[in-house]
């Protein structure tokens, strides 16, 4: 097969770009005709695929991080042959593999991109993988729109490439001057973008990005050396090649219609169904993971004070040692959230990110595009800076195992800023996330444990403050599970807590019991999924009663997964008192903050006398120990209460006790 | 009153730093040494305060970006004599104004900081009311750690502030080498901090940050000019002049203890208690408001197909005209949120924030600082990207707007990564926080109009298609309530939705209509606050039965806010379908997308059939007509469904119907 001419190439790209978003109606045209000459003299001189193997363990990676250009990208598919035109006009339609941004359901994408300044940094974890992992030559493209160079993320991966020496990046940025709505913040100065780069550390190679000689000359010039990362700023002009869209504003994210189409394609040449023969990379395997060691978690003594991040740190380390594919990255924070005892166990897998905690997660994501099953951790309250990649990152289909520490009120004296308060509601809205919350060392341990194996994005959240060690070693914390702590048949309260407020709620059952109440007490370490089964079971045991206690926040936690559980289709009935943080923490010591915040074990026993609270006789007010059912002259039936008293003469039942049927008793 | 030494001046700094930390047993008080000289030159010569008027328009501001070198923050406001002694000594304590990270509770803190790279983009926002907006000459002081110049947030400030040529802005950059775990990517490298600032169209000065000389120097060379912002790059030593504490490891985020504490303080010369007269400003007002006309909100008919997103832009425009300290920012996306009708309108009190949503929340922030009512918008899932700092500003008790455009899966074409799927979640759990989710134009107008009014951080998200204006004029939508758009007294389930699910809703309604089955609708505008009472009351007028809808995932959304008002402590009975997104969508048209997800009226209608399905006699397992009590041998009652004829012979009451007393019916 002959190598098509370049020029063929490019126009091809360009009607195969508005051909697929003519017969869709939308989709970015003119943001992939500016890139066009750029990605056919890629495709065809530089980039190294092996079409018949995705899975080449060397081949190049293509990440479009302006991901609105992917008419440009489908189009490279079906002139590289893997999709047919056929399949390119199913783009943006329901069920195409062909979706509005590029999506991995589709082999050769390897991350969801669309939402901007994602793919450089998520470039620079696959990068830091081939270099300092896999020890593999194949390089990572990417390509840049100007408006996304506004995003701090961008600028966070230009840091972090020049740190780790990744000269196995090329961006190539279309500078095409124009955004969604006008000129981007530096129109056409190549040089500004140029100065920036360079500033950063980068090698920046300023062209025409539609003279193909140039392109050609810059790629090879970026790819000269292994140690520099290499910027491509190329100039370019919005909607090239179709006179009525060049450098024109108000057609971003238009689709032409039948007339204009028609037009632009026959000034472009018409359609064309040339194929690239893309080069083959080298047959090279990455370096051999390291031998694993059977799993050693740590172990705890049960009593012992050790803070659930700690058991984090050290069941990492001993994670490292059994699964090689496991890597750990932290946001400069590894001394805190322990990471650093994987850090110092590991060191060859083990990737400091510095205060960037959206390069943190795109690093992850990247890592996992390359097999590797990335831990990254920083304070939690830290990880809502990286939302929009963790969220990005389920659409991504990654593997990602997330940590976040010092979650809730009781960090104590470091104020609100540094206090994870919202994040079991920012990971729980992520779809197909699961989210952990230990509240000891030896649970913390195997959950970490476990997270090594579960399926995309997995959460696990680790408290400050030290907390007794509550399980034995041989505990076994299934995901979806929880645990009964404190349990007998006189129960009359549920309290469910997860985390610090387990400790809270075992507290207020020591306490509770010296006043003669039982109340059980349920560990929710699996706050998604959520041990509906046994919450339903212990709540209903315990009469309906029921205290749910959390240190976060009263939206999206804890107990809002309690109601959703115990409502829905089919309901049991309860009264649950929600005890969570409602007004805005200060510092203070961990103890007046739990108080102050009313998730103290005080208050758990408040709740649990207010729910205990005898109804009131419907006669005299006193405290009732009777339903009754009355019946109205008009032979109406009620329920009501009553005392010893006023009950006499009624039929009487006891008072409901969970969904058995009544039972009479007869005075 | 005398100035004093400033040597002096900078070891009163210094030991003021370790004895609020040493007294509180926690803290950054080598972070606070490294920039003590650098304060002390800016508080006794550059700074301009007028003391006695914390509010006067012209004061300068100081933002402390590195948060935690608080205790240095709270020595400077000791030495200024705002604060006294012994409160200075209350710092970390449970409810002092002096937290571990500054807070604005205290006079002279703008902003809640302690989230790294915060600080200089808000001080955008407030350069940009200053030149701007107030045409005030006062600067914008901001003390920058070195670990945080890896936060991209930092790189969109150095953007944005020379795209506006914000030279009233200088920041400070203590870089004293070591972060919290080690050292920063850049160490020492003065020239290449001074290299980035200068490729971002910045002034950079490098200097050594402990020569009070030549920090004179450069506060007055970074303040000769007003149109190009100044980076002082001033080499320190972290822990400086401590000779056990100078450049070493280990110490970050340690007081010290008795001991050591003693022995610093007395290397330092012991306590001091020196006032510094500070600088006045010049007695200067802000440029006046313009005058504000009578709101004239847009008027849409009944009936029309307007998306709300439009209606948001229409009538930010209006509310602009009648309230001029409305000002309005966008992610470069105007023309899809619709915020460009207000640009073009109010074109001075319009900023472009480009793709930086860091950025663009930051400013709003800072304007909130300068009593600027701003809105911010961009896609509801772009939000994501700046959820740190919204977070953050509901610490700093900003007053924010929030806009998010494009939710749910109703978008279409665009796929996942466009789609606002979590911001429900994001948004309720903010503390204060008020979330809108109007169904159409009229609403979003109203909505938009209230929530100039509201205090804190209020969000309201619109949808991309148009939908049928349903509400006439005059209509009105408090914040905390409903509205029932279909009701009889007929009805046996009640729906609830929000936004596009309302119009799904309503032609549920229609479908079942035509079969008999009355349901009523309930549009659920106001997310947080619910209208609990509203929402019980309508589920308990159609028997317990409801459905809540939302294109919006499962978990924090507004079916998890409609079964935490069902629940708690005073629950109500209900049976509740929960329709939400709850798989990874793809690409596809509105209706296909919205069927796919199982939330469109067809999906609506089934849940109702589900949950209106007769119960199955005891007997037989037909459909039940009648609730009878069915007392056993042991004269045990229990309740039971039955059809006609095995209900005979039994006593019988009607089925529950929502809580009033059951009537019994003899057939």
């Amino acid at each position: 097969m002959n190598a098509p001419d370049l020029g063929e190439l490019a126009a091809q790209l360009r009607v195969d770009s508005l051909r697929c978003t003519d017969q869709a109606g939308t989709g970015h045209p003119t943001s992939s005709l500016s890139a066009a000459d750029l990605m056919a003299v890629l495709l065809r001189d530089h980039l190294r695929w092996d079409l018949a193997r995705p899975g080449h363990p060397n081949n190049d990676h293509l990440v479009f991080s302006k991901g609105h250009a992917s008419p440009l990208l489908y189009a490279m598919m079906k002139a590289a042959g893997v999709i047919t035109d056929d399949e390119l006009l199913t783009c943006r339609r329901f069920q195409s593999r062909l979706q509005g941004h590029p999506v991995p359901v589709l082999p050769w994408v390897d991350v969801a991109t669309g939402s901007l300044g994602q793919g450089l940094p998520i470039a620079v974890g696959i990068a830091l993988a081939a270099k300092h992992l896999e020890n593999l030559p194949y390089r990572i493209w990417v390509l840049l729109g100007d408006s996304e160079m506004s995003e701090g993320s961008i600028w966070e991966a230009f840091d972090h490439a020049r740190h780790y020496r990744l000269g196995n990046v090329v961006a190539i940025l279309d500078m095409n001057r124009l955004g969604q709505r006008g000129e981007t913040p530096l129109g056409w100065d190549s040089a500004a973008y140029a100065a920036r780069a360079r500033a950063f550390g980068w090698r920046a190679i300023e062209i025409d990005g539609h003279d193909l000689a140039a392109i050609d000359a810059a790629y090879t010039e970026a790819t000269s050396t292994s140690e520099s990362p290499a910027l491509v700023v190329a100039r370019t002009v919005k909607g090239k090649g179709v006179w009525f869209l060049e450098n024109q504003r108000g057609w971003h994210g238009k689709a032409l219609d039948g007339e204009d189409g028609a037009k632009a394609i026959a000034e472009l040449g018409g359609s064309r169904s040339l194929v690239v023969p893309v080069h083959r990379p080298a047959d090279l395997v990455p370096e051999p993971f390291a031998p694993a060691a059977p799993l050693e978690l740590p172990r705890y003594e049960r009593g012992d004070r050790v803070a659930t991040r700690k058991a984090y740190g050290d069941a990492l380390a001993a994670v490292g040692a059994a699964r090689p594919e496991v890597v750990v990255l932290d946001a400069e924070v590894s001394n805190s959230t322990y990471a650093e005892v994987f850090a110092k166990a590991h060191p060859s897998r083990y990737f400091e990110m510095f205060i960037s905690e959206q390069q943190l997660v795109a690093a992850a994501i990247g890592m996992s595009v390359r097999c590797r099953v990335p831990f990254a951790s920083t304070f939690a309250a830290f990880l809502s800076r990286a939302h929009d990649f963790i969220r990005m990152g389920a659409i991504s289909r990654a593997k990602l195992c997330l940590c976040g520490s010092h979650v809730g009120v009781s960090i104590g004296e470091d104020g609100p800023s540094q206090m994870g308060l919202e994040e079991l509601a920012m990971m729980r809205a992520v779809i197909g996330s699961t989210v952990l919350y230990p509240c000891c060392a030896t649970q913390t341990a195997k959950l970490v444990a476990a997270m090594v194996d579960l399926p995309g994005i997995s959460y696990l959240q680790t408290t400050r403050e030290k907390t007794t060690v509550l399980y034995p070693d041989d505990e076994d914390f299934p995901i979806g599970g929880s645990k009964v702590l404190r349990e007998s048949p006189d129960d009359s309260v549920t309290v469910l807590g997860a985390g610090i407020t387990v400790h809270e709620a075992l507290e207020a059952h020591e306490r509770l019991a010296e006043e003669g109440i039982a109340v059980r007490v349920l560990d929710l370490y699996s706050v998604k999924p959520l041990d509906a089964a046994g919450i339903r079971a212990a709540i209903s045991a315990t009469n309906g009663r029921a205290v749910v206690v959390e240190d976060h926040l009263a939206e999206g936690g804890l107990g809002e997964a309690v109601f959703a559980c115990l409502g829905g289709e089919e309901p049991i009935e309860a009264e649950v008192a929600h005890l969570a943080v409602t007004t805005m923490p200060c510092s203070g010591t961990p103890a007046e903050l739990l108080r102050a915040a009313g998730i103290d074990a005080e208050a758990i026993a408040r709740a649990v006398h207010r729910l205990l609270a005898e109804p009131a006789c419907f006669m005299c007010g006193a405290p009732a120990s009777w339903t009754i059912m009355l019946a109205g002259e008009d032979e109406a039936i009620s329920e009501e209460y009553a005392c010893d008293e006023h009950a006499s003469g009624h039929r009487r039942i006891t008072k409901w006790d969970g969904g058995a049927p009544a039972v009479p008793t007869h005075h």
